[in-house]
């Protein structure tokens, strides 16, 4: 059996997240059928993280394992002949047999777009959250630079979660401007459930005025939910790096 | 009765172009079915110019009479809270009643996008072509400065044109380079059925060393479509700007 690494990027707009579920399409379900036609197996296929329904991915690892003896670039070419426009296979390594898409993943980059352009813009829509009002990055730049750290991030996850662990430490977070999009890019060992979207909410209540940046410490240190602003809508999101 | 002129902005992507046919949804369809939604009231729209199945546009011009009194920011706002995600108005402007959103354009800027990046981007593939190789830009513009001028561009044609008068006048005709994109922008008093397609296809042809720079005015004197490159793909084509 040899281990092979994927990276793939995908358009999360047609489908309900990564992972194989009951009810709707998954960029997992796709993967695995490209490999079973490519391959005339069946091939199981495990990801670097969930990522929920609608989210983008720049760069998504998953890893699978097969006694066929294929060369690496003919997967690349062979399963973006069969995949649909909306998923790409960007390179194929072989890895040793410990090597685990998501286990061996020390830590991941996320990106969260908005569109603050003065017109609608009917190309941004499934790409970007748009807002009314222009975004104030300085303003946003004071919070993030707080979120920096190891703490815990309960107050920063959906109830949902299944996870006991919710200390996390986050290297990286800033916000950027390129034109009329603003960028909040945010790295870290792990995320929870929702956090991303619900750091981007309180970004965005940051800008508007309805959440003091010096209050930071304050709502990472109440692990209340209620304190930090709304989880945005998944279509700004994208899983952009992952740090092996 | 009074005339208004909107400004729309369209991903093509869902729509068989503009223009209203029996088989598939057009722009044109949509609009007028959100003008009947918000008024209460059937309004015919004319559009600057046909577009096609796939097309994109950045800005296109359309125009209505109604008798109703309605604000023309409420038209932008009433509208895009009708519309789907993939068609905006940008704007809406009351305008005399002897001017044509067709008749009174002076002229038309398209642009053909290409992605030329080294791996496949999901993001892109609808919106623009993507191409093996690294496109050439400078010996790119070395043919698209020789199509700027008045001349008969029949040999840039469908043969399904419907008009007689081929004689059109290129303005301007570049090529630039954005980041993994390459960009063709082409602006005349008007357009052949699939000139701007045939453009880039040739410009395409030109990159790949299949047709020499040199050779342009000899094509174009032609009037044999033989001679030019093939019609590319409708979904890297943008309506951009529209001159009145």
């Amino acid at each position: 059996m040899s281990r092979f690494l994927l990276k793939i990027a995908y358009d999360g707009t047609a489908y309900h997240g990564w992972q194989v579920q009951p009810n709707g399409i998954t960029v997992q379900a796709v993967l695995c059928d490209a490999l079973f036609n490519m391959c005339k197996s069946k091939i199981s296929v495990t990801g670097c993280s969930r990522t929920d329904a609608g989210v983008h991915a720049n760069e998504f690892f998953c890893h699978f394992d097969t006694n066929l003896d294929i060369p690496e670039t003919a997967f690349v070419k062979g399963l973006n002949a069969i995949l649909p426009d909306d998923i790409s296979v960007l390179s194929c390594n072989g890895v040793s047999d410990d090597f685990h898409a998501r286990y061996s993943a020390k830590g991941k980059n996320y990106l969260y777009r908005f569109y603050d352009g003065k017109t609608e813009n009917p190309f941004y829509r499934r790409y970007a959250l748009s807002v009314q009002n222009k975004l104030n990055v300085d303003l946003m730049n004071e919070y993030c630079s707080r979120m920096v750290g190891t703490h815990d991030f309960s107050g920063f996850s959906s109830s949902k979660r299944t996870v006991t662990d919710t200390v996390r430490t986050i290297s990286e977070c800033k916000v950027y401007r390129d034109g009329d999009f603003v960028v909040l890019s945010v790295t870290a060992d792990g995320f929870l459930y929702n956090m991303v979207r619900i750091i981007a909410g309180t970004a965005l209540q940051v800008s508007l005025g309805k959440i003091n940046p010096l209050d930071t410490e304050k709502i990472i240190q109440s692990k209340n939910r209620d304190m930090a602003g709304a989880t945005l809508l998944p279509h700004g999101l994208y899983l952009n790096k992952v740090i092996y």
